[in-house]
């Protein structure tokens, strides 16, 4: 049993993304905090194995990002389910905070 | 892609506990929200299989529970990782919600 703190990792870097690995030593999941700075975009990309994933909004707004341009406007508390070799992203509105869950790990 | 909103599910059943399976169909992994009244306690248990679950407090607050009577305080933006196989559970001060993501589902 180990606990995380969502609060132990709430830092921006200007213009970019920070991220923080909670779980990454699971060969079931991994679980990761991304912080993006205001206008940031964690770019469409996807992976060709199998496997889903989760990205759940824990603060701020911004945008889902899908295949060819999809948009969905999302905020806190917002949870998009995507299997691993869907393409999938996110922009940040305002300063925004996101965690991924992906299982299994890659 | 499917988009799920936590606002959605917050509904609170007196002196029990409410369950909303956001992800069952997925052969990765299990997404489920519960929500417990204060003073509502989710059993300590485990299941005997190879798997790991988070959970994450996104409102309230109350206790992870663990083997031999171990109570850690806990309040929103915490995550509990643990073995399916380590026992686990939650007690809640407050009005609590909680995320549990299990890999591979159970």
């Amino acid at each position: 049993m180990k606990v995380f703190k969502l609060e132990d990792t709430r830092e921006f870097t200007p213009g970019a993304m920070k991220r923080f690995f909670l779980v990454e030593d699971s060969e079931f999941f991994k679980i990761i905090n991304f912080n993006l700075e205001a206008g940031v975009t964690f770019p469409v990309h996807s992976h060709d194995l199998d496997g889903e994933l989760s990205i759940q909004v824990i603060e701020g707004e911004g945008f889902f990002l899908g295949e060819g341009g999809v948009e969905i406007a999302t905020k806190e508390g917002d949870i998009l389910v995507s299997e691993i070799r869907e393409p999938h992203g996110v922009r940040a509105k305002t300063d925004m905070r996101i965690l991924v869950t992906i299982a299994p790990p890659i």
